[in-house]
């Protein structure tokens, strides 16, 4: 690490106020100078939305009197979020941007779907190493502590030893005390989905609606994923790519008649 | 291809009543049985969001009166209207999903923002062959006619020859008369990325807003990728998984003491 403090871009998907984000700016504040652009309300399953089709608020806000970091609340998604504090808000390019941390897991295929990934994949997109934290425990007073010595751990070492451009990490902790936490594994994306059920019901006017409803099913008995990882009391790390291309399947459709 | 006529889920990013899905359907009824489950109002760069915090709404329509295709309009993403269709409205899991045409490009990194996309994706997750269609003309009266049979040939091919599972295509046509198309390559995404420039203005009450521009940038002088099949008068089909994992970098972060 440089003796110059990095600056560090801290986002989320839960909004501004989520404790989660709380206790990432915390830590952040001890490595380096803090910018905070998050939304300003949850934004969780947003995926990688972008703001097209509406305008973007962003407003300078201090939400804690005797904290260094600098804030900022948009009105946009989490990617959005990213995108108004590279091209907007920093004085220049962040040495890293860190997302989270999440109130519930981005696991397996969770990635796809999650606001959190999708604010750090959007950092790696402009090349800025760039992480994302989760916790599982969806509770909003879920505890933090026994996390933050991991992502300390995990950041300082990305800091110094760096990755190749195009790669960001996908940082899921184990809702357990500190003690049981074994430590941390570097893992690949479980096969999983999600098998929905809508929970159908009708509302005051006769009109028929659905909630979203499901329940992830895991596909993958391999020892040397994400889900195994979280199950077994480790911290998983997975280094996450955005070319999505399945590069081994090109042969077999050029063998199609195209 | 059986003797029984697939099943065919028909959706789209930009809504129920855009042209590029007219088209997809008019194709689409040539081919099999065909199901529309479609937004019910424009969802272009909502990426792969899903709806968990609000209701969901799913109607039966009829717009036109003397096709043969069943249509619902949903007032959820992309994404929900594929889970809908596959679990509350679809007799039997389809034998194809097909999302589009957009009206614009999906190539290279837009395939992460992508509602068109997303939902091709989306049904991947749940095991179905997918593809999403897109065409480089974002205007509402483009020429869909010059996509036809290139469409046609490709979904015939995908179901006749199958592709592994957890593999959905992305195709991206280029803006071109039918005789200067040349054909179709199967590529890989380029590397690029969105250089943001945000719109600041000021509202009537003297709030700062934003509207997010910006320009794609190719970082990628590949000739295998979709921007050059594109650039060079091909429709481009990217092989698309949803594994993230960046599996190469593994073995560099193990280095790190964590």
């Amino acid at each position: 690490m440089s003796l110059k403090k990095p600056l560090i871009l801290v986002t989320n998907d839960d909004g501004i106020n989520a404790p989660g984000l709380r206790t990432l700016i915390k830590i952040m504040n001890t490595i380096g100078e803090v910018y905070v652009v998050a939304p300003d309300s949850p934004q969780s399953g947003m995926g990688h939305a972008i703001t097209i089709n509406d305008t973007l608020y962003c407003n300078k806000i201090k939400v804690a009197e005797h904290e260094p970091q600098t804030e900022y609340s948009c009105s946009g998604t989490p990617a959005d979020c990213v995108k108004i504090a590279v091209n907007e808000i920093l004085k220049r390019k962040p040495d890293l941007c860190v997302s989270g941390i999440n109130h519930g897991s981005n696991s397996s295929i969770n990635v796809i779907y999650s606001g959190t990934m999708s604010a750090a994949v959007e950092a790696g997109t402009q090349g800025i190493p760039s992480i994302g934290f989760s916790l599982l425990d969806y509770s909003l007073d879920a505890d933090f502590e026994p996390s933050e010595k991991h992502i300390k751990n995990i950041v300082t070492q990305y800091l110094e030893k760096g990755l190749q451009k195009g790669v960001v990490l996908n940082v899921n902790i184990p809702k357990l005390p500190e003690q049981e936490i074994k430590g941390i594994k570097v893992c690949r994306q479980a096969k999983g989905y999600w098998a929905e059920e809508f929970d159908k019901r009708t509302n005051p006017l006769g009109r028929d609606y659905y909630w979203l409803t499901g329940k992830f099913v895991n596909e993958d008995q391999g020892e040397d994923t994400d889900e195994w990882a979280l199950e077994n009391g480790y911290v998983s790390v997975v280094p996450v790519q955005f070319d999505l291309t399945a590069h081994h399947v090109i042969k077999d459709i050029n063998t199609w008649e195209l």
